[in-house]
């Protein structure tokens, strides 16, 4: 090795590079699009750009075209070598590899997707032409084909989307050796590989052989001795979520997956469930702020406005009700329009405390925490910590509303109303993701629009009520 | 193998089962609650509890303890083998955690760290008495101690705290037949070990030897033929989200870790990754609603208050402010009480979609795509968006009061405040997060609190503003 490759060795780790690399070529499409250069520098902007490109990995490929505008990112996507388009195309998210599809015509496709394996095609096939998905069928062998088939099959959310079928399996009567010889047939393990699913006859899994142990191990020793049985399987109809807890339990690398007979079908590897959280995570993220998918952040100004108008419409639809409640109130606002200012404040901070509520029971919830017999517990507990919460901030406001105001009875409406407001979000906040839960929504992403409806509307309620009893 | 044992092999994976073991649990210690029994059925259930606790992996263990109450909780504790005490105490919650050390005299959490590594005792050293942890120390032999004090100096959210000491290197000049008869010295390779560092004379690492290859490589072949020299690596000093993308992109299973010289020190792996992972997304969600940290759910009502009133306090302060707006238009009020009822919609719909741009910018943050070259590109775009969503739901809304209160000008400063208010929201949702990331803030966490502030009294001021001069 040479003194620069052992420079690159120690270069390449500090993942900053895939920011530089975005920024680099940032620029340098900017350059280009900023002198508006003879075609020379355009050559060489393009040839420059190439050789970036071609040295990086297809994720950071992958980063550069989401971080690139429209019409920049498709002059980058043809400088990608086509040999690695299928696994820039699995990189990217799903709006933008939309925009890239749309850029190429059906016999691309099929071409960038000859390299990719089957589960790997089946996470393109949704974004994919109907007929470009049969095309890419019957280019492929009989086994290729089968597995396709079978990886389309699986629904989101399920251990079957995780899967893919690059398992390597050894019969159980075999030694040492002969697991090594059949091992030597590989050029390269697939990756991820640390261990030999052991099968019988029928396929049928029996347990695994951790390479580790191979390497350590003698060769004539029978592996029936030496493999493990108490291994984690899978399904490919579990939860995904589920899988994704067992590998951080368990510290998995990769599990085999079996059909409901025991027989071999496939694994899952700790990349692909690390890249399910990360994007799971993100899903609710972007989901808690109403948008349905991903935006590209250079998608038209429309096309936005189209995937955040719903959420927006659900949002107003609440507002207007909670709206009306106050508008029930309005003669008693037109007398004491202190009542107008002071009522944001009870309802803002019910929303506050029962999205904080909400977030322990969805996390209580994820774990498996929640049982009939402390359900009653939790609920007591969350009612006293807002009671307690509820008494100190109320009287701090109701002695701000009554200093202010100079109107003892107005600060004890305030006070009085923050408490009953508090009450309120606690069971608005227990109940509402537990409901969710019931229902089969995920309690993270929409629990927080109904909790802000309950605590705005009966917010000003309770409070315009109280005053109008007691003030008017 | 016995056909119970292959049975199992396919029962342990799907994880429903840790839910199951700790609701199992919950019910007997619910009994032993519930029926206050005779000693001797008290002592069968502990039995049968203990049973099941040294059957199941620590990490269910964990889930077991952070899902009882606390003097459930100290119970099953005392049930835990003291062998299996310091790998239960890695896994649980730190709040979890202090009770359960609270529960320990020093000697017994000595001895509950004798099997832990130098990184794990690390992990544990914040939440243990200083006095502890010279005990421990002192209980450890030189290299030990000297990798427990290397392991204590590296900060939260670095490299070097996900960092252990487990690495297998070969030297460079080694053949394959030299690095397989030294790997037969272990007993069993260190877990998540997917490949070999290959160093030179002074532990400078030069690459990595992926024991697959090494599998399947002829045993008098040199390894400095067949290493791969271009591998991710990282000083401790690193950002651990940047380590964590890595491994996400590369597909990592375990990278070295060294030290400015480029020597070898230790190594990351997947499993602390995907945790670190999980940790963080959790710390970011709690952070959202003013949690500091893991709340346990079990905890008294009075420390759960004292963990939530910081941030209730904060938004009430923020509350307030956005009402004395509200005070200085109370004339106007007193005139037209439907402003008080209309008030809240123009408000409220600016922090949504405040916050739907916020939530885009923070994740386009985290990739690296706000650059000095796309960010008046995006702020445009953030901006038409905003106009697009408020002329339209503006106009619904305006309609909406125009009919309501049958006031023609009521609703054209309805459909104008929504209007303007959108525009703020998207200035406000567009900067508050960069400001945050320039002053080195988590710009995930405290965004909302800031934005919600802007678009509330933006929102109060524009409307109430606009209704005055046009209406009163």
């Amino acid at each position: 090795m040479t003194p620069s490759q052992a420079a690159r060795a120690r270069e390449v780790g500090p993942s900053s590079s895939p920011h530089e690399l975005l920024h680099t070529i940032q620029e340098l499409v900017a350059d280009l699009r900023r002198e508006d250069p003879p075609a020379a520098d355009a050559h060489a902007i393009a040839t420059q750009v190439k050789a970036l490109l071609d040295e990086a990995h297809p994720a950071d490929v992958a980063g550069v075209l989401e971080g690139l505008p429209l019409e920049d990112r498709l002059w980058t996507w043809n400088l990608v070598g086509s040999d690695r388009e299928g696994d820039v195309l699995l990189e990217v998210s799903d709006v933008v590899r939309e925009t890239l599809l749309a850029d190429m015509d059906n016999a691309e496709i099929v071409a960038a997707t000859q390299e990719l394996d089957a589960d790997e095609i089946a996470d393109l096939a949704p974004d994919l032409p109907e007929e470009v998905v049969q095309d890419i069928m019957e280019a492929q062998d009989v086994e290729d084909r089968a597995q396709l088939q079978t990886a389309l099959s699986y629904g989101e959310g399920t251990v079957g989307s995780l899967m893919d079928f690059e398992v390597v399996s050894i019969p159980e009567d075999a030694d040492c050796e002969a697991a090594l010889q059949y091992l030597r047939k590989y050029d390269e393990l697939p990756g991820q590989t640390d261990a030999l699913f052991v099968v019988d006859r029928n396929n049928r899994l029996k347990g695994s052989l951790a390479l580790n142990k191979l390497l350590v191990t003698n060769p004539d020793v029978p592996v029936a001795g030496i493999y493990d049985a108490d291994l984690a399987s899978f399904v490919p109809e579990s939860d995904a979520d589920e899988a994704a807890q067992a590998f951080e339990r368990y510290n998995l690398v990769c599990a085999p997956v079996t059909d409901a007979q025991g027989r071999l079908i496939g694994r899952v590897t700790v990349d692909t469930v690390l890249e399910y959280v990360r994007d799971r995570q993100e899903q609710q993220e972007l989901g808690k702020v109403g948008l349905r998918e991903d935006e590209d952040i250079f998608a038209s100004v429309w096309q936005s406005a189209k995937n955040r108008g719903p959420w927006l419409a659900l949002n107003l639809l609440t507002a207007f009700i909670a709206s009306r409640v106050v508008g029930a109130f309005e003669g008693s606002i037109a007398k004491l329009a202190a009542l107008a200012a002071l009522m944001p404040i009870v309802a803002g901070i019910g929303g506050n405390s029962g999205n904080q509520t909400t977030t322990l029971i969805v996390r209580a919830l994820a774990l498996g925490q929640v049982s009939v017999n402390n359900a009653r517990r939790l609920l007591v507990k969350e009612l006293g910590i807002s009671a307690l919460n509820g008494a100190l901030w109320g009287s701090v406001l109701g002695v701000a509303a009554w200093l202010l105001y100079r109107n003892v009875a107005l600060g004890g409406v305030m006070a009085l109303a923050m408490l009953l407001n508090l009450v309120v979000a606690a069971l608005a906040g227990f109940f509402i993701p537990l409901a969710m839960e019931r229902f089969g929504r995920d309690p993270a992403v929409g629990s927080s629009v109904f909790l802000t409806f309950v605590t705005d509307s009966m917010g000003f309620f309770i409070f315009l009520g109280l005053a109008t009893i007691f003030l008017i």
